[in-house]
């Protein structure tokens, strides 16, 4: 199931300076950009459990790009 | 202006198993992804400009992760 709206990808794609886009670019973009959103939520969860919380805060989020 | 609604987030950390989750976090989350969304775009964007295309293809999404 699709976590992120695929006219996400329209906007993002335009705010880049893209002219035209094909369907196929647009959901290989969307499936992508879910896949690293889980990656970096997996690894923020072992963060806050980490620090013994059940709460994902921000500092979880910023500590799994400064690994 | 936000490209990615905060309400992705949500599915996206509740996907990759968190309890709760600060506001905070899910925005960071949505910066970051929506960061690396325009970043892949735009090397996207050259790549098809080096195949001689204004049509953004699938394969120069693909292309960029392949680098």
């Amino acid at each position: 199931m699709r976590k992120i709206p695929i006219s996400s990808m329209d906007k993002i794609l335009e705010e880049a300076g893209a002219e035209r886009i094909s369907e196929s670019a647009k959901k290989e973009l969307n499936e992508l950009v879910e896949k690293k959103a889980i990656e970096v939520s997996r690894q923020a969860i072992k963060l806050s459990k980490h620090a013994k919380r059940n709460t994902i805060m921000k500092e979880d989020i910023e500590l799994v790009l400064d690994k």
